[in-house]
């Protein structure tokens, strides 16, 4: 009987706090920064699960990916599909095969460009910068430029930072920090990546 | 025009590595088990991410959620528009108001049986196994009855657990095990729960 009494009374808290945070929540006073670092999967996976989920309560959602515009994943060809959410990928218009340094450079900041006009335009709930780490890493970036388009962003908008090595800059400056780490990986037991889980 | 050349030589890397890994994947020998797990957020939302990778890739994919059926949360408002996942949640049919612990058992029980069903089915290349080590941890569930569960899956099934605390046991037998540490929370600062980011 004690231990249904107590499970009981855990369980009433717990419908309480989610009650009490869904009627809370209501709109964000400030969208905020999230960054998904870390050596391991569900950096980027977990922005997209984010998208989702801000699609359910029908929130609008942009997404500037800095990689190369022609690489193909199953999260570009569902929301190609879909439909609804504004995508954006590094190297459009670019003849990405060159393979030369400047023009990644410039690719990147076209990218980054539009990302800074989508966060500064009021028109979006969230917006992904997906592996923009990358893009920070390879000096293709500065962390100023990121953290100024950051900062000027409208308060609607929140950000979701993806990538390995995020800067500490950025880090510190963001609401979130959220770090994958890899425990144990199927590359190491010599298991091939598959398409629809790692790509 | 040396920084160049290394630049070419590490880009060209890059993508021969991605048109091998494109070209080698089709379709998995064995679908993997991923386990998603720590403190830190992500958890969920990346296995949802990856569930739209595989949708993406036109994959068969099945959801059970082992928490509260009428609990709101915008992945589950998006995918039931969407159309095109099973779906089940714990407790559809229960009058899960109760807070009966036996009751709840019941609930964790009927969801791993329909779990259980997916799996072993062959119709799935993707099922995710929502906050079941929560279902563990309160021992509504045995790690023996997944584990089994898991074992006797179809060779096309990929199984994704998420949820703090996975068991030793599920995660030595797991192919990946992905930590997602929080480094900083919003909730220290006070900062609400935001509908669309948090549920």
């Amino acid at each position: 009987m004690a231990d249904t009494e107590t499970h009981k009374a855990k369980m009433q808290k717990l419908q309480a706090e989610h009650r009490a945070k869904v009627a809370e929540a209501g709109d964000p006073e400030r969208g905020l920064v999230l960054v998904h670092t870390g050596k391991g999967k569900g950096k980027s996976s977990s922005a997209f699960g984010v998208v989702v989920r801000a699609m359910g309560w029908r929130k609008s959602v942009g997404v500037v990916q800095f990689i190369k515009g022609n690489w193909i994943t199953g999260e570009r060809q569902f929301f190609e599909r879909l439909g609804g959410v504004t995508w954006h990928t590094m190297g459009e218009g670019f003849t990405w095969d060159t393979q030369d340094r400047d023009r990644d450079i410039a690719a990147a900041q076209a990218a980054f460009a539009k990302a800074r006009e989508m966060m500064q335009s009021g028109d979006f709930d969230l917006i992904v910068l997906d592996e923009i780490n990358i893009a920070l890493r390879y000096g293709y970036l500065s962390t100023e430029e990121v953290l100024e388009g950051l900062r000027a962003r409208s308060d609607r908008t929140g950000v979701i930072l993806t990538g390995r090595d995020a800067p500490s800059e950025i880090c510190d400056y963001a609401d979130l920090v959220t770090e994958m780490t890899e425990v144990k990986h199927p590359f190491q037991a010599g298991i091939k990546a598959q398409r629809g889980v790692d790509f």
